[in-house]
């Protein structure tokens, strides 16, 4: 069976206005991966039957299944229905087993028919309905000339229910035995350039494919196999997930959605050690993400958000001759807050965080970006300095990403 | 002048893959209404130069502005320049001057200089450059033929500094006297339900329209004008804007882009005062949320990440009859918290949130999502008790907006 492609066109003007985001298309393209479908493109129409027509008869002509979403309600607006059955040159014909049945769940509701209601028991000739589980437009199969559309509701019960469902069901039963199937090994502490390069003669394979995505301070090399099967996926990633990890070691920390703040929690606990951060730059956001996860208190005992130089002297403890020497953003002061915290709270390992985040130079001079981490342990005290060059928000989330990265380091003793 | 029109162009196989929902594609759209500029269709294609130029040429034939999002990286993958430039008939030419600048911005981060880094400095002929505030991808803008094609880089950063500031600046000067304008009310401590019922007969008028979004623990109102310019928008809207206002009264507690913690810190400021914080149940977020808002160091003082018992016994002083009588999720010791980092710190207010964000109940039984908030000031000590329902991510979000509201009434004196 040759390769199966489908494109997705989602159906609404308040898409194109930016009012909301198209969270369905990229619930559709998953459902389409995981059932081994190609998808090329994905288009956006407004509530307008013309631009929908063409949108319909574009797709027709470059892929074997097109599925719209929204547009099936029983509004002035809701134009899907029509435009299908005018990129088909079908007719719309009325169904009246479905006209009775949507009288039936009306009445159910103990709400009033109206004739406008009856447009969704409309379907162009060459189409079958799909079962709406969770309310009355029934979406759409229509199958001519070896293309298939179809058509799904755009309110979210309806359209999850239908997609999961029914939709998913008739996919795998056009696509046959093929899946496409993806895994993510996450990499820290290393560039986007420099992953690529290294693993460069990787990226030429076709099968799988490895694709590097850069996240802030981190990169994410995806790894897709097309299969008959997940388990044959499986056999042709597997080899080349292990050579990338042989290639990039210690610095792949995870795969899939495990973030790096579970795997360094994960770390310590297999050590039975614990972690207490003391940061000023980042305000809490440190000790925040560490505690999204859940247990988390195993091995996060707790912080100190030394904001103001009065609690980093009084509180904290870092002593006056340092901060009035080196200033609140220095490697000195890093160095103390991170060990201040650990002695405070005993823990193994204590994190320091802090830095100029903007907009302006510090009353010391320092400038925007300037970042110091600490990170003291039971063998003694590092402190790592960065420049970053961005927006206050992205500043701070690259300083607790790096803080994790060297706090990882220290755990696994590197 | 004619109206204009764009479309809208997101590049990247992730995206065909539904493995990231396109949100960028949805902050474009909301740019580019605001500036008055309609938008009839969005494309998606993936990391494929043949269709990525097929988009392209489609969207050139039928809209004045074309906005490609992502593809402007240094990697194999990367395609949107090669493609704007084959679309465009323009040969790509090697700007020495911007390459200089990328070698610049990569020694200050101490990374290493590749030959493919240097592709960013690459510009079709009929190009301009665009700064990129937060990564080295700089964005594009091409004029020719009476067409634009304005192309930005995909990283969420980098993206929303140049989208939000010389594309959106960029984009109102094409789209001259011809405005959209939106205004956002923002509402705390009354639910969505309670604000639509207040303000329906407001919900009629065509112009403005007036939209509620519900956010975590707030609404916001959009108010929406057609105009010839922002002042006719203005006054417009404003009417509108005021009686809401009086409706809602006190629960208005700022506009458009300005967050609660901001109005807060802005609140205590105004009064000479100062907030501590001390957390369990959130981690550290609430100081986190407080310190994303430049200056507030003038307000926000510092505060304990108190996750351990043992911190919030030892360093934070609770005393231990208190948490082993009521234990950690009680009132008396929200309370305790609340007072004592207060003292700690010499604040005018502390602010303490403790409680069980799941996933199971917690050692003393405390059932999940159970969340107590104290607010200690000059004249007393407040505690808010809360039983939340959702997610582990949720019920920290929840907490901490409920502590903003809570402190928001204290400083208030409500």
């Amino acid at each position: 069976m040759p390769d199966l492609n489908a494109e997705i066109i989602s159906v609404g003007t308040e898409l194109l206005l930016g009012q909301i985001v198209d969270t369905h298309a990229a619930t559709m393209a998953q459902i389409l991966a995981e059932c081994g479908i190609g998808c090329r493109y994905r288009q956006t129409v407004g509530d307008n039957l013309e631009r929908a027509v063409e949108a319909i008869r574009l797709a027709m002509s470059r892929a074997d299944i097109v599925i719209t979403i929204g547009g099936l309600g029983p509004t002035q607006d809701d134009l899907t229905r029509p435009a299908v059955a005018q990129a088909l040159g079908d007719k719309l014909i009325r169904e009246p087993e479905m006209e009775s049945r949507l009288k039936g769940i009306l009445a159910k509701r103990r709400l009033r028919w109206m004739d406008s209601i009856g447009v969704q028991a409309d379907r162009p000739e060459s189409a079958r309905f799909i079962e709406n589980g969770a309310g009355t437009a029934p979406g759409l199969v229509c199958e001519k000339n070896g293309k298939a559309i179809v058509s799904l509701p755009g309110p979210r019960a309806e359209f999850d229910l239908m997609a999961r469902g029914p939709v998913r069901y008739y996919l795998k039963g056009r696509a046959g035995d093929r899946v496409i199937h993806s895994h993510v090994l996450r990499v820290c502490g290393l560039g986007e350039s420099w992953v690529e390069k290294e693993i460069a003669h990787l990226m030429q394979a076709g099968n799988p494919t490895v694709a590097p995505y850069a996240k802030t301070g981190e990169v994410h090399l995806r790894l897709t196999a097309r299969a008959a099967s997940i388990e044959e996926a499986e056999a042709i990633t597997t080899p080349v997930s292990e050579e990338i990890r042989r290639i990039l070691g210690d610095a792949v920390y995870g795969v899939d959605d495990q973030p790096l703040e579970e795997t360094v929690l994960a770390d310590l606990k297999e050590r039975r050690q614990t972690v207490a951060v003391a940061e000023s730059l980042t305000g809490g956001g440190l000790a925040h993400r560490l505690t999204s996860v859940p247990g988390s208190s195993d091995a996060f005992l707790g912080g100190i958000v030394a904001y103001d130089v009065g609690v980093k002297k009084g509180l904290l403890g870092v002593s006056a001759e340092i901060v009035d020497r080196s200033g609140q953003v220095s490697a000195e002061c890093a160095q103390a807050m991170a060990e201040r915290i650990r002695s405070l709270l005993g823990s193994t390992f204590g994190v320091s965080i802090t830095g100029n985040a903007g907009p302006t130079s510090d009353t010391d001079g320092k400038p925007v970006g300037l970042v110091f981490i600490g990170v003291a342990s039971p063998s003694g005290a590092i402190v790592d300095e960065q420049q970053y060059r961005s927006t206050r928000e992205d500043i701070r989330n690259r300083a607790i990403q790096e803080a994790l990265v060297t706090l990882r380091k220290a755990v696994r003793g590197k």
